[in-house]
């Protein structure tokens, strides 16, 4: 096991009816003007933003409002976000939604208290210094509740980056699973195909002796195979909503990815997908993960073998584990397609002819030198395979 | 799931020579004149404390010391060090040493700043302000890093009771696997014992719906499971050593524990044995848990039949779940014997004659009336029995 260091000093607020105290947490976390800061029209048609509104004035807490975020969230938005923020002298971000409207308050929560221009910390500097942000949480998926990190779009140029800093994790974050009960199958399965993704980019290490991160991520997994059909065959069942709302918190705080290396190149891949053709990250995290697990398992089949046998309940092969490894990705596979997910680029919307250009932003953009890193080392032409796999 | 709410900002700095950082994140949290607080001659003799005060040396932090902290510790030494921390004029705790030094140091913290009488907290009052405490574990086992909580057993009476409050979480605690590799195996496997008790008193829940923290629960339980052995066999094997650290963090921070009812009989059961016969909490732990799951199995036989299939790999008897559930507690049993852990009273040093005593202060103190509740309601009788089934 590495070294390491974690911190996760966020509270959560967990359960039916929570939303209502949003207004007093801000007080607590030292709010005194709150930007409340949401997506589209599902959190004001729902209710949801009216309570939000109204247990803020009942904590006496002034507030301006700031809608519109994309999934995907844009650039564009922060800088007016931003603006807003100086100009009303707000001193609190309460983001209400997922985790494209968190990732949008933590970019706005960072922007607004540094000289530069805000895309400096999505260009690889750290943030060190943000306004407090809370967050009602929409939907379990990101994981950006419990996170340090923001990933936005530059509208110029249609690409997707990352920023991370421990001033960023929200002070608070209000999780009620009821408000996931109103989302429609298909995001309930991105969300799902996220939290999983979360978990295998962890899972797919070269670090030796981590059993222990080993087994709770397992659990996690266990878990969404468990809850996830669920959820799909009956969205309002509250009880398997809150045990994946749980877990995608648990997915995603690094509280399972300590002191180990982990992977991220099905992220990187999908990334390039999100940003060219606007698709959701988990559906082209269900179509970009088993092309990506069959093309590296030969790295490590012991590693892919372990998750068949643990996670999907295969049977260990002893005589050739590769086949126990290649049933455990199948499975993966198969229980993806079961939740409704796309398994190709032509159900994603995406293009044979545009492998090359998407190989060539994918290894070549961000300062990259012609490959990616992770579980292992992919070239130009190693990404060009993976995607041909996913036709 | 219940509602919940969930908080844990302890920041966990893991791994090898990571107590050289003492200095710095004394300093990152606030401390400008430490009290070092540690127990016997080991952390000395080990050279462990001189480490520690090279480290704030360094970092230009003055420090007084006070030792002497025993196992089980006591009110009287708490005393002595509030009195020393308002005469030097100390505002920060750094304990250095296992669950009882950093629950001394909590207690020391609370004290410091009030005015009554420190016991208040340990009859029911909650801690609402404290010194910041930061801890250098030295053994895995109690979870005091990372949680809200400090038992001190009164010397007027020699009774254990438990105090609990946001303000005496750690700051920061420092885990160094290598630090617990000079135990002796019994200390060792007490702090295993003391893990996975702190896990099954979590599982041991009248909740339904918990999959995701049943999963977690049984997860860290495997883990102590693959890697206790390990560490009684090899006191030097590093990596099982950290496993076992990690996993006893996450087994009392309540992450694993949340949005369900939980036990904590085998503790309140123990904690008699502990106080009248000054035995080590694990070992106490060891003789009582077993007594108590055959007690109360018929409570939810297919709890245990399900902890028995997915931790201790039973076959699931499905025409008779009750020997499914009984082969899982024997096998807890068995494994708890193969680390070394006494099975009854005689190996624990207690006696049969003093059942009705054990059983009176445990009923019928601190403020109880005739019972104990948690997983199922113990009357004295109930209690007796349990007792008897320790012989």
């Amino acid at each position: 096991m590495n070294n390491f260091s974690f911190y996760s000093p966020t509270y959560f607020c967990f359960g039916k009816d929570t939303e209502n105290e949003a207004g007093n947490l801000v007080r607590r976390f030292g709010g005194t003007k709150v930007l409340i800061h949401y997506g589209g029209g599902s959190v004001v048609r729902s209710g949801l933003l009216d309570r939000v509104k109204k247990s803020l004035e009942d904590a006496d807490i002034p507030f301006a409002e700031l809608g519109g975020v994309q999934p995907n969230p844009r650039s564009g938005l922060v800088y007016q976000g931003i603006e807003l923020v100086k100009k009303e002298q707000i001193d609190f971000l309460l983001a209400v939604g997922g985790g494209s409207t968190i990732d949008s308050a933590k970019a706005i929560a960072a922007g607004a208290v540094y000289d530069g221009d805000f895309w400096d910390f999505y260009s690889g500097k750290r943030i060190e210094k943000a306004l407090p942000v809370g967050t009602i949480l929409t939907i379990a998926a990101a994981g950006s509740e419990g996170s340090p990190d923001s990933v936005i779009t530059n509208e110029d140029g249609m690409f997707k980056r990352g920023a991370s800093g421990d001033a960023i994790r929200p002070r608070f974050s209000i999780l009620n699973p009821a408000l996931t009960q109103t989302l429609p199958p298909y995001q309930t399965a991105c969300g799902i195909t996220d939290i999983m993704a979360h978990l295998y980019e962890r899972y797919l290490t070269n670090t030796k002796e981590v059993e222990v991160t080993d087994r709770m991520i397992e659990a996690l997994l266990l878990t969404m195979v468990h809850e996830g059909p669920r959820v799909i065959a009956d969205p309002n069942n509250y009880e398997a909503r809150a045990n994946i709302m749980w877990a995608g918190m648990m997915a995603h705080n690094n509280s399972c990815g300590v002191g180990r290396s982990q992977d991220w190149n099905s992220h990187n891949i999908e990334h390039e997908l999100s940003a060219l053709y606007d698709c959701a990250h988990g559906a082209g995290l269900a179509v970009a993960m088993p092309a990506v697990m069959t093309y590296v398992m030969d790295h490590d089949v012991m590693r892919f073998a372990q998750a068949a046998v643990r996670v999907w309940g295969c049977q260990m092969d002893f005589a050739c584990p590769e086949n126990t490894a290649k049933a455990g990705i199948q499975a993966f596979r198969n229980f993806l397609t079961s939740i409704g997910m796309p398994k190709n680029f032509e159900e994603l919307g995406a293009k044979e002819e545009d492998i090359p250009k998407l190989v060539d932003v994918l290894c070549n953009g961000d300062g990259r030198k012609g490959s990616i890193s992770g579980f292992v080392t992919l070239t130009e032409e190693d990404c060009t395979n993976i995607y041909k796999l996913m036709l």
